[in-house]
């Protein structure tokens, strides 16, 4: 596997493939605005003038893209990957999808003799430019043995889960988690400043003990000065607390606490705070909202 | 400040005591069983036959006790602290209480011209016994500053948070934090097995990103084994989610998700599950309850 | 608007079929099972052996079905009603279904030249038979000025809501109200059991001031006796509130109660209480739950 | 018992006390502000100085007070009833406490030898003029029969449930009740204006089926034109849902929506709806709080 595809190059796919080109495989890259191909063209990658260019140029074919629309787009297009894999041939879908559209895809994958694994990553710009990712894959096993020295690139750290769908579910449950410790986060700075303490001494006993973990450490200063540019927009983990939510309901698994702070983001997408970072969820609990009779 | 009284010696008093001890202190430990005094005696406390023998013998006394009932008796009953306690002497109340038993507290020590801190800490009984707690200090801020060198015997880190009340205020805070991300593991993890997700890799890819925290690392494990030997009780994290849950009401600050965190925890007090570690919560998460027509 | 056409013959379909029969008008009856016609045959009503022999035979044909799924088979499927719609002709579904599903049948029968109305319907069997029902309108509001006739018969009042979807909407803000009241009656009950309170007395007084309503009086005393024969499946119930959470979430409504309520139902389905009446739900609020070190 | 002593003449209390003036009683009255005494003494009522003028003139003494306070400061103050209450004297405290108040009063009293009834009712201002109230009593049982004659002018119906506070309880369980309903009324409302449906039409619909009662009907218009005069101040609707989740933490009952919906109304507390009625919760579920980046 010296040949590798690369869809998508945004954020986090731009980082990923330099590391691939950097550790000396031959990348075959696309986008949609066919400039961002640039910067990996100067870096040694070649470029595809189409999906399917990419794929062809290549043993796997790597997507990392937006959202489920573009990873349902790019692999069942006219023009997408299914519509030119050749049987044996290799599909690794890294996008963070809902476990329907891994599934839609393996599925289609299948139908044409194809290879897939799905691979959703955790961790954000910063990791995705250093290698240091995580991982999540799930489907052929084969595929994810052979996949290995490229995850190494990409990534500290992969682990299998078993079928297709499941790697959409880790990444739903972690980031529900992080919703959640988001929305306690919020309530406890919001509370300590109601009750007249310091928050940057709160924020200290916090990460003082059992529950110091890196994003207290990362938003709680940002919640006190309430400034949010987007690391992770708030929208995004309000669908992905939805999507959370949705599989609970699924699987028949009670989530009270999940589905609680899904509401006060919800509130806070309501408030028009979407594009902001999810920590600025802390907006609509510290909110004097004033009214009067 | 070289002589100390120091009441109360349970799982974390007799740790603190024998601290101060190795420090150099003199110490005159007192506890309401008097068998708990021995090991501390043989280190090099005295022993007080009485709360108000220690409280004569020392410069400052430190109290640590099991709950607020306690630290009311002990302080305000007929043989207690303020009943003997000179105009100038100092009491530190280092026991986990409420705000309102606070300022009960040290309102009585003050009307007798005595001088009062309260400092509850955060940490448990290894921390206590390795000197590197906590200290979550309010009130007399003079008295403050000349318990800096004792402070740093006890714990590695302390902080001082303005009024008598607002020490007990951060303890519930930080608590209530604890608790809730308790709820949001104890979810994740229903989710996670009801998805036939292996629970070990969920709990490494937790572990491996932003919201890795040594809670997660410590319970996540004793969650999947369902082994829940009580290092904090769950009837007393509990009460700590009824505490912050009425301190919000008492501040009209709203914590939903709080709120909702507590509801489930008092689901396993019902459940006989108060005795257990706080951890034992993931049960009735995971309850498949078993009913019919 | 003289013939009609019937399609879906079960609890609720049978019921008002018979009413049109009764009230002179010429209805023509389809049902999958053939066997649930042989009733309203004897009443007066044709048979059709097919969908669309129903729909040929008739002005108007109405649609009352188990679900959405059952919903868009009938209307959509290669042997269904848009499939040989004439110009002009009108189809009204009288179905619960999403604002989606109502949405996708109304395009359909639009782009054939055809006429729709939604109009799902508040109430169960003894209203459907009684033709007491509240009929919930929405889309041609021409078609629903010549419908009044027909809904005269079938319901005791109709109301139109603007375009198609906005009828399954209050369908679905009906069902959330409900199973919340539901909810607060059980957690209602459950502590005034809790705390020794006669139940029936209990009940006695909620049916005495202003939040006195048929359901509390219905099911209250079905909770004290824990018997619960479905009226309203539980899971049918926790299907709707899941829709109107998702409504929510479409809308960017927050929804803290109801959304707290699903949790609560999704509970007393994992514990197999689906086919029970939804007042089942009660059972998992009273639950002790049985647990131990 | 035709010599009743009535203290307390708020809104409540006047049209109590005249309904038992009318019904030809020895009323003696008694209020903080003796010009509230005025209407009563036109109508016949005999005006007392002082507390225990009343309670000396009267075989049984009612109260009716603001809150739990004002309650204890009448029974155990001073110049209060237990004071001066002699051995087989009857004093029924018909104001709304919480359990442990109502506890307390019974002890003293009954620690002078005095017959106790705790009675809160359910209704408020136009049922006390009207003579339509429910009363909630217990306690003394034989003193409950003597007292029917009284509370057949008072009220439409009378309960008794048990030992003093049950009664608190009850009245408890019915607030927290309403104030549910009152949420959930609030969020089916936002719902549907955020889907474009007329709100009137979705209250008729609300008001034809199993749901309707007297609460929205009343409450629903006032929300929909945002008017919200105080018939029950949202304030006191808080406080009752802050101790109906504290008698669940008590009792170990989970009660998930009812603490839920206390969240919501902190938070309309802390946007200054505390004097509007408590409907004003509507406000801030159908908040757009405008926020932006």
């Amino acid at each position: 596997m010296r040949k590798i595809g690369f869809l998508g190059l945004g954020i986090m796919g731009r980082g990923m493939a330099a590391n691939l080109v950097r550790a000396g495989y031959q990348v075959t890259v696309w986008n949609r605005t066919p400039r961002a191909c640039d910067p990996l063209v100067e870096l040694g990658a070649r470029r595809a003038g189409s999906i399917q260019e990419a794929v062809r140029a290549s043993e796997v074919t790597i997507a990392m893209l937006a959202d489920p629309a573009a990873s349902r787009d790019v692999a069942l297009g006219p023009d997408g990957v299914v519509a030119c894999l050749q049987p044996g041939q290799a599909y690794v879908d890294m996008s963070t999808v809902d476990p329907d559209t891994a599934r839609t895809i393996a599925d289609a994958v299948n139908r044409v003799g194809g290879r897939f694994l799905e691979a959703p990553v955790s961790g954000s710009r910063k990791p995705a430019e250093e290698g240091t990712l995580v991982i999540l894959a799930a489907g052929d096993t084969e595929l994810y043995r052979e996949m290995q020295p490229v995850f190494e690139v990409l990534g500290k750290k992969n682990l299998h889960f078993g079928e297709v769908g499941q790697a959409a579910a880790v990444k739903l449950i972690v980031n529900m988690t992080m919703g959640g410790m988001m929305g306690l986060l919020a309530e406890a700075l919001a509370l300590g400043q109601n009750c007249g303490i310091d928050g940057q001494a709160l924020l200290e006993v916090l990460d003082s003990g059992a529950v110091a973990n890196p994003m207290f450490r990362l938003k709680g200063p940002r919640i006190l000065v309430d400034q949010h540019d987007p690391h992770f927009p708030l929208k995004h983990m309000q669908k992905d607390l939805r999507l959370a939510v949705g599989l609970g309901d699924e699987r028949q698994q009670t989530l009270p606490t999940v589905a609680c702070v899904n509401e006060t983001f919800k509130r806070a997408l309501a408030a028009g705070l979407g594009d902001c970072d999810f920590a600025a969820v802390a907006r609509v609990l510290q909110a004097r909202e004033g009214g009067g009779p």
